[in-house]
């Protein structure tokens, strides 16, 4: 059932295109999914490529531009009249269009948008360009289906049946007064089991979710997660409604919001992929590489700080590393639960419960760890004061990092800084620090400093 | 619009379950979300919690039970007999009930199973509970709209209604031939804007995406988001319609699936949250941990073979912790990129472009660090060839960090082994043994040992 790229297909394809054979290259698309035929593109020539969106028909390549990777669409654009990009996006929802436009230098922007054909449609594009991107306005399309409750069903159903034309999917169908505030929904079933005359401010539900064009993106996300919502209606300050957000558009949001906790996790400011240049590639990484570098440089004065200690037992700097390792570990996983729990809502706020679990844990966890070093060290070194020491010093070690993993986090919610930065670069090497000075401490402790 | 959870509220719904007025509850519940009801009873005692099961009607019900936190979930059906769980499952979506059926205990799936009302329900739950929970036939459910090839419009949408009942959302209709073999699909704007007498088998579409049952869940997930798809039907090993998988369904999959990379770069091995047990969180944890410990004792053994080397040179030892963070945050920043480009096919396979713009990253990266250290230990210590060594060295330690950032989840993705390990304690433990091994050698090259 599924599509799978093939050699042949493209060089089908590349011919097709060598030879100007347009009517067979029209037969290809049909036969094709557009996303399936932006995979073959990645595969051939820019000019190639391009050539498709010059020649063939905007009702069938606009789809396509859509389904591109980024840097292949912003190459293909480039090569684009203004009027040839106001043609494919005359045949796209009005956010697909928007967010393309979007991507277009401002100079380009103006032309095409001059360019386009379709008044209405090029209004609703224009307006959608002026909500932020992580915003309902930014993600919501123009594209919905309204009736007024002064209707009748059938009269409902006539309209209807216009409006859904463009539209791909009808979801919902929202009620508005005559002022275009919204005042509730229909369902699609329930306008096929309802006589024809029935008055529409008879039958419509008036309970309804709907979200404001500034709210962030990601509180859409969640209200439409929660609520089960596959479509949600987006109003204006005075309440008109303006658009509508489906689930697909969510579950990008869905996505990028964890692609950047993973992202800050790894130690990754912007979101970046692999495609992406080195100088963006750079600056996305190297200010955390600096950041780690500065805070390691203080671990080299608390090292060089007990120089006379390690000269004495020798042992306690070759387990350096390994103290570092496992307080980082220790630090990330406590960390990463408490980023979920913030995430998903099983965590809220500091939890004196969930606090000392995590700290029954990274005692468990540290006992083990301990009595290993403790007969390793034993068994190797026969300096069984210093195994102890370091033993000691390994679970006061995991304890703090455990707490700072737990409560940085927290703090840094409650602070409405992004959590997910306390599983990066920052909390391991501070940790590193930290660790380094207590591994130390209680080593003088116990062997008497 | 949105709800908020208040004080009030919980004492109201504590009062209410205290006095035994059952009237009140279901005005209560009558006028909220079930998932906003859920919230709340998370915050009262679990007996109860549980009285509002026991009590109310089912067909209220069954929603917030679904809702619900899995551990107070699992209170509270542990709390209610066989009969009160089979009448919250008969109100439930098939996948739903054999979700929460799942979750019981062999004896009491039994017990339940045989108190289930519908006999219809029933099979169709027995049957979801044969499929692994990670294959399209675990997450798919058995309502849908199917209608015959043979019927016309009119009869199709007089079954429709029956059929839509018992269906939230219709989506597609699917179209079958009399042994139930999936042909193709109606969708309902066809049936508003077809004449009644139109046989279905001129207008159906025949073009459909389906998976099989024992489709993985995540090659679900892949292929409705490719092809932007809300639903998509299941058919079995002959073709026969069985199910179908929503996109509500696929959100799950798509969240767990982000979660488990971000839990396996943070070193958790299983699907934890914060409400887990200590001897679960243990579980998750202390195998990286111990993990982490070996390989770390192993760059223990590579220091104690170098003691002559920094007893002669102390500030190269100060200079460890530095070297061993940086080549794990290289290391991490690169393997993050490569995993996120093969979850989202960015990156397929091993792309000489792209490893050589990884190297050059981190070849400007480590000439930055490397120039910042090096100025940095010629005015703190006045020794520059040391100074010299540890810069050269953390430049080659980092090409190495970014070479196995970058091949190690790529050679793991084509052994089908999940890359995203490549991000946690293995790979950044790893890279601190052979980057302190590197350290040193490079150090005793150039200092001449």
């Amino acid at each position: 059932m599924e599509f799978k790229i093939s050699k042949e297909l493209i060089q089908q394809l590349e011919q097709l295109i060598q030879t100007k054979n347009d009517q067979q290259l029209e037969v290809l698309l049909n036969d094709m999914h557009h996303a399936d035929f932006a995979e073959i593109l990645e595969e051939i020539d820019i000019d190639e490529a391009t050539y498709i969106f010059k020649v063939l028909d905007s009702e069938k390549t606009a789809e396509i531009l859509l389904e591109l990777e980024d840097d292949l669409r912003e190459n293909i654009l480039k090569r684009l009249s203004a009027k040839e990009i106001a043609e494919e996006l005359d045949e796209l929802d009005t956010n697909d269009a928007a967010d393309i436009i979007g991507e277009l230098s401002k100079e380009k922007k103006a032309e095409v948008i001059s360019e386009l054909q379709d008044v209405e449609h090029a209004k609703d594009i224009v307006d959608l360009l002026r909500y932020p991107e992580d915003t309902a306005g930014g993600i919501m399309h123009k594209e919905l289906v309204k009736v007024n409750e002064n209707w009748n069903v059938l009269t409902c159903v006539k309209e209807m049946r216009i409006q859904a034309e463009n539209i791909s999917r009808v979801h919902s169908i929202y009620v508005v007064d005559d002022e275009d505030r919204l005042k509730g929904r229909l369902s699609l079933k329930d306008l096929l089991t309802t006589s024809t005359r029935t008055a529409i401010s008879d039958v419509y539900i008036s309970k309804l979710n709907s979200v404001t064009v500034d709210t962030e993106d990601v509180e859409v996300a969640r209200i439409m997660q929660k609520y089960d919502l596959e479509a949600i209606p987006v109003v204006d300050e005075l309440g008109r409604l303006v658009g509508r957000i489906t689930i697909d558009d969510i579950i990008d949001v869905i996505k990028d919001e964890a692609d950047k906790d993973y992202q800050l996790a790894a130690g990754i400011t912007n979101d970046i992929e692999t495609n992406d240049s080195v100088y963006e590639l750079t600056k996305a990484r190297l200010p955390w590489l600096l950041i780690g570098m500065v805070i390691e440089i203080i671990a080299s004065f608390v090292l060089k700080g007990n120089e006379a200690v390690f000269e004495k037992y020798s042992t306690l700097i070759i387990f350096v590393p390994l103290l570092s390792a496992t307080a980082g570990n220790i630090g990330v996983q406590a960390s990463a639960i408490v980023v979920q729990g913030l995430a998903n809502g099983t965590l809220k706020t500091y939890s004196r419960d969930y606090f000392s679990k995590e700290l029954t844990v990274s005692m468990i966890s540290g006992f083990i760890i301990s009595m290993f070093l403790l007969v390793y060290h034993s068994v190797m070194y026969q300096q069984y004061m210093v195994g102890f020491a370091i033993s000691i010093s390994i679970v006061v070690v995991i304890l703090f990092a455990a707490t700072l993993g737990t409560l940085v986090p927290l703090f840094l919610h409650k602070n409405k800084i992004d959590p997910a930065i306390a599983t990066g670069p920052f909390i391991t090497t501070t940790n590193d620090v930290f660790g380094i000075m207590i591994y130390f401490a209680v080593a003088k402790l116990i062997l008497g400093f």
